[in-house]
């Protein structure tokens, strides 16, 4: 067990590892920041903060010596920069999920071999290779980055045979996948606490809305195309977190569809579709992250509310604040975040 | 308004202050704390920390230039301190509260002017007072330091005029008042929100017991004897707030007895019998303060459970906090305290 007063370290400096900071410091933890950024949200939480490059080895030294314990809150943290970290002092979740989760490839294959179902899809390595997928699945398709995308950054639809050049070269030409697109009823997520003894804790399942590839807003509970596919997708999760031996919280998103739950992808962290938790269940993904990887008893994942629902609150809209306050109903959080950027995650809002 | 992003200037540097400071996070405040003291529990989540007197009239002046607005949590700050302060950048509350709840004479005056009863009681100055005001009150009596005393300190029983010559040294001769015992049926505080334009909010009145003049728990809802003299306390509070032109969370604390309620004291900041309020209460004592003090709306005080208790964990006792984990109705609290000493405020327990 890593005691209460221990200092947590945390690699990532965005808003869900300042959201984890406060849950460890609410436990009597200190917390020290890693992360390259200019602007760390974590930052102004943290006991100490250091600002330095994932490949900074003499840093990530220092840092690694500095600290209990180690967990990360950014899944594109070079797996490098992890090993060498682990070497020093534990690190939770460890490198393998990482690994796992960076590469979309072998996030499906190993999602695959447990028994879960994605959408169908074609690892791509050139033009050439693009052309003979798009043959094999048939338009409509996505084609993704294989590596360092998220909330829909390196992506391109592809509808006809004609856009596969364009969208080669808008997303860089690196090494990339073809999936089928995926029609659903509904997305969903499945947001699962693991323990050091593999004890597990459930959320609700949030049913998920997307806008431009972000986030939207969850809802809980998430309706009926969800609420049936959800204990094949809970029991995926169960056997993913198991077969990595996994510590901490783990998230991974699915489509709900008429033929049944679609795995899309995961993220071995705390998750933007669980942020309601805070007020809305009893014991929140993050304080439960945080015991999960200090080895304490994992907390009670149950509502406190009959319906729970989370907005993002994004840089390009125009948020009525006093409004928010206002409501009795709603809970305002904000990141501390000084540079807004269209769709730039600035803070949510949670409504019991 | 102070808007999220701006930066709170915190004086005084223990629990409260972290409470204070991780509520300020959650909203996107920055936190700057400022104590004299080794060990600042707030100084963990604060953006920045400066370690200095309260008379080091070159670290305030710095302190002031460098936030949007000051508070305090812990009232035995020098009102110089505080007046420095407000002449560069707003403190709420201000300088007034601090004086009147700094001085138990000035206290109980104040309150009495507004129509409040505190128990009997007598300025005394020196060891001929002493006499005079116990041959008027009569045994058993309480004698308390004018100034400066908190959680029991500063304080001598007397229960025969031949004890007054040791109460008299035992409180450092100072100063001070005696006070006739109030025989009560239970103890209770008033936990009042104040925004700058005068609009308030009062939570639930919970019922307190002390050990050795440190509180040790407070219940919601607190019971026939508290629950029936809570509106003529709360109005009293209102009274208070309102000729303070106070600005944040304010706490009076009460004896329920047979003839009504007795004034005992009041402090001008969040109360540790209000730590139940984080899960206890829709929107926090400390969220509420933070509000105040920034000029938001306030938030709903209202509970979220029907039964809310509060047990501090002090530094004599031995915490079995697995247990207190692995309980799903409880919530564990820890100030991240290196230095364990008998009776000292370590963390807190809330179960809803």
């Amino acid at each position: 067990m890593i005691p209460p007063g221990s200092t947590i370290g945390i690699l990532g400096g965005g808003q869900l590892g300042r959201m984890l900071a406060i849950a460890a410091a609410s436990m009597g933890y200190r917390v020290h920041s890693y992360a390259p950024d200019d602007e760390i949200p974590g930052g102004d939480v943290s006991a100490e903060v250091t600002r330095a490059a994932y490949d900074d080895v003499a840093a990530l030294d220092r840092f690694a010596a500095s600290v209990d314990v180690v967990t990360y809150e950014f899944e594109n943290i070079d797996v490098a920069a992890v090993e060498r970290v682990a070497a020093i002092v534990p690190v939770r979740p460890g490198a393998a999920a990482l690994r796992v989760s960076q590469d979309r490839v072998a996030e499906k294959e190993f999602v695959t071999a447990l028994g879960g179902r994605p959408a169908p899809f074609r690892a791509v390595d050139s033009l050439a290779d693009l052309a003979v997928a798009l043959a094999e699945l048939g338009a409509p398709t996505l084609l993704k980055t294989r590596r360092f995308g998220y909330d829909g950054k390196g992506q391109a639809r592809i509808d006809t045979a004609a856009d596969a050049e364009r969208a080669w070269a808008s997303i860089g030409e690196r090494p990339a996948v073809l999936e089928g697109l995926v029609r659903f009823d509904a997305e969903f997520s499945v947001l699962l606490a693991r323990g050091v003894d593999g004890a597990t804790r459930v959320y609700a399942t949030p049913r998920n809305e997307h806008a431009n590839g972000v986030l939207s807003c969850s809802v809980v509970p998430a309706g009926a195309p969800v609420d049936a596919q959800a204990p094949a997708a809970i029991a995926l999760a169960r056997k993913v977190a198991d077969a990595l031996d996994y510590v901490g919280l783990l998230t991974l998103e699915f489509f709900a569809t008429p033929d049944g739950p679609v795995f899309n992808e995961m993220a071995p962290r705390v998750h933007n579709s669980g942020h309601w938790t805070i007020e809305g269940a009893r014991v929140s993904q993050f304080e439960n992250h945080i015991r999960a990887v200090c080895g304490l008893p994992l907390g009670d994942p149950s509502l406190t509310a009959p319906a729970v629902r989370l907005d993002n609150l994004l840089g390009d809209a125009v948020h009525d604040w006093q409004s928010i306050l206002a409501d009795p109903h709603a809970h305002l959080h904000l990141y501390g975040k000084g540079q807004v950027k269209p769709g730039r995650k600035m803070g949510h809002v949670t409504r019991l």
